[in-house]
């Protein structure tokens, strides 16, 4: 208390203004240093400006001629589909800006009521909750649901969404080794005593490609009266024969009890997420689930876009059999290019730029082929050298802007030339990436050895037994 | 391991689709069940269906000749500003639906930038960066940018995402009593053992209406060499005499390190939120800070929305100049008005109809005069029976739809009729709200017994000490 008394006196005496500068000047010093830190991890991660549309070839600032874009989450092309762009002007031309307001005080508009019956209709569930998005529907839904006397088991390698949300409820947690049956049926066992249970996993993990084995699940979880839980994420809108998802794929939409999903990657890319499943949850989560109580309605642009996202993917097939036939075309193809070090070699001309600077730098600098260039992006928080490069289905054959459209070979257009990549003298391995049956990409690894998928190495980490689903 | 062996047995031998079907049943039953009871605790939150743009008057489902609404956070009317919707038009057309990525995987577009420089510029302030939401930015900013050698002092009753981001950072917190400058400097006293020091505050409070002593707090923070953090959410793009926000209106604009603030309520109110400050704390974020590196970009409509709701706030002072010229008139004339018991009574024709239904049920049923409607809210998670109204600033005297417009006397338009309202057998008391210099709302409070805010009572908890700016 003294010792308080005489350090205010001494501080009254100092002139404000000095010590007012001091915290901000100490401040910038530490922020200074964080900085040159991370600069000097070779972990900086500079943002490119579009100055175009999100697609398959966009404009970006400082790049004249355009440039190959292979790693949004468009996994459909339909973030810049016209009539998905028109159905957004429309929502906005007639429901205005946005709603200043969270859906349960006075933001729900007709339109987030059709999309969210319109979302149900797609998965065939009974009703559907929108969120800002997926991220915060996996935050809102566990707590909501489960008490202290229910279980929830979860692949250890769930989105950080789903370990997030897991983590916010009471509920008994237990956590099953990735894709492991064995493990979940000892857990279901050890889970018996509780009141409800639930197997959480995602459809596809985002990661590594690889698919949740849900006939198997399913089946676990109606021998121990359990529920699934599935996030599909990287699989509405594309996996499975009409694009509903992992359980249309595996056969078991009728067995799955609740999917989270996203409007934010395949269904136009805005924003927002949703829960759909029994009409009862839905209503529940109405009432009690926090990240929708706490935010703002999505604005009615971005659920104008989304709903044409879903009309186009219900009303014709058309969009995801293309999708799936070129991925296939040119997968069953390139796979047996890329099966041993004899692969095929690259473009010549290509030119790792940034990824010459450092062993952890990221490639996001772009894989530069002649006048064009493309961009992927680098998983350097878990793999350094690791690029994961995502070719859109809407990605097709053509020249590009004006200058050099030969450069656009067709190994530039869903292969953009793997096997050894040799940039800048260094020799990089460039090998496909499979994900489920339909979505192929690619990784770039900095290791100067082959790298051979075939024999389930593990490479850079990027493939994992069980990954394949023909 | 035998009786899970057993176990095991026992359940192959059950039919599958029996136990899948009584896991089913089983969550109905328990889903069902809690239903029931927030139908019967009486807060049950029912959602209206707007089939209009959000404004001032609206249209709702199942209503004819529509409703006044008092309940967005629309302050300044500008959510179906023609302006600002033309610019969500044209950046919607110009750069698509959406962007299916992350900031700095794919996902910066030139508006993001242009929007980021003009934050930075409305603030006056070195750069920014935006976030999903203003949720996001408060749980994207104290891990980043504190370690565990650092402290931060904390209002008792800061937003829920403040506290929550607070909690997930590692530096020593420290919470002093609300609006309490004497603790305040205790706290900081015994916070000078640490490296970085930061104030963090609410600018205005959104659930009472109290503003930040701003002028004390930067006092405090520069005789103890701290820094100072103000949420901005309920106060940006109209306290101050420009629209800056709290910092603006109490004249610290230079002493207020870090602002963050919201493009989901004034500023057009879509989504979006962000942090503004110096320039080497906005790069780091764009490192570290997990809702940014994780979130989608917001879609480019709502950019658009945004950048051309801060244009029409820089370019002329008109709406500011509006909305407070408005709340001056009608606050001083009404606050006389229901200065005590003998206040004015309300609209005979007042029902509160859902109110009549049970003390704690939600008043979002409404305030009907006449043939029109008015739309308020309730905080029933908070203080029972009470009710926060916020009328916009667009909101003007004149008719509403066709029928009877006479209802609209000018006591419809802001103020909807106070002092005490008879209701369904039931007696209220409605009074004036005042939220900081500008903006007025009212509470109607379930309490028999008229109160008078002069005295400045506890009331339903609405008014504090240091409530009142004058």
């Amino acid at each position: 208390m003294w010792a308080g008394r005489v350090l205010h006196a001494a501080l009254s005496a100092a002139p404000l203004s000095r010590r007012a500068q001091s915290a901000l000047t100490q401040l910038r010093g530490v922020l200074e240093e964080e900085l040159e830190a991370i600069r000097g991890a070779g972990t900086w991660k500079s943002e490119r400006v579009i100055t175009s549309r999100q697609g398959p070839r966009i404009h970006v600032d400082g790049v004249s001629g355009g440039i190959l874009n292979f790693c949004a989450n468009n996994y459909l092309g339909l973030s810049s589909h016209p009539e998905v762009i028109q159905a957004g002007l429309q929502a906005l031309e007639e429901f205005g800006a946005g709603l200043s307001s969270t859906r349960f005080i006075c933001g729900t508009q007709s339109i987030h009521k059709d999309l969210e019956a319109k979302i149900a209709c797609f998965h065939q569930r009974e009703d559907a909750i929108l969120y800002p998005s997926c991220f915060d529907a996996n935050a809102g839904l566990f707590e909501a649901l489960l008490a202290p006397q229910d279980a929830v088991l979860s692949d250890e390698l769930n989105h950080a969404s789903i370990i997030d949300g897991i983590r916010l409820c009471k509920a008994h947690k237990y956590r099953y080794r990735h894709l492991d049956m064995a493990d979940l049926e000892a857990k279901l066992q050890e889970a018996q005593k509780h009141r409800l249970r639930l197997v959480a996993t995602d459809g596809a993990f985002s990661m590594d490609g690889d698919i949740a084995p849900l006939r198997e699940i399913c089946h676990l979880a109606s021998r121990y009266g359990a529920l699934v839980f599935v996030d599909e994420c990287h699989a509405t809108g594309f996996l499975g024969a009409t694009g509903r998802g992992t359980d249309e794929l595996l056969g078991v939409m009728d067995q799955v009890t609740i999917i989270n999903s996203t409007l934010g990657k395949a269904l136009g890319g805005a924003s927002g997420g949703y829960t759909t499943g029994p009409g009862p949850l839905v209503s529940l989560l109405r009432q009690r689930s926090r990240p929708y109580l706490f935010s703002n309605s999505l604005p009615p642009a971005v659920a104008g876009c989304a709903s044409k996202a879903l009309d186009l993917l219900m009303e014709s097939n058309a969009i995801i059999q293309s999708m799936a036939a070129k991925t296939q075309r040119h997968l069953r193809h390139r796979l047996q290019l890329s099966s041993g070090p004899q692969g095929q070699g690259p473009d010549p001309g290509a030119d790792l730029s940034s990824a010459q600077r450092g062993g952890h730098r990221p490639l996001c600098g772009g894989l530069r082929g002649g006048g064009a260039a493309a961009w992927g992006t680098t998983l350097t928080w878990l793999v350094p050298s690791r690029a994961r490069i995502a070719p859109p289905s809407t990605l097709t054959k053509g020249p590009f802007g004006q200058p050099r459209p030969e450069a656009l070979s067709p190994a530039a257009v869903l292969g953009l030339g793997w096997g050894k990549a040799c940039a800048c003298g260094r020799e990089y391995q460039a090998t496909v990436w499979k994900r489920a049956d339909m979505l192929v990409c690619f990784i770039l690894s900095g290791q100067a050895q082959p790298w051979d998928p075939w024999k389930n190495q593990a490479g850079a980490g990027a493939l994992r037994a069980g990954s394949w689903v023909s």
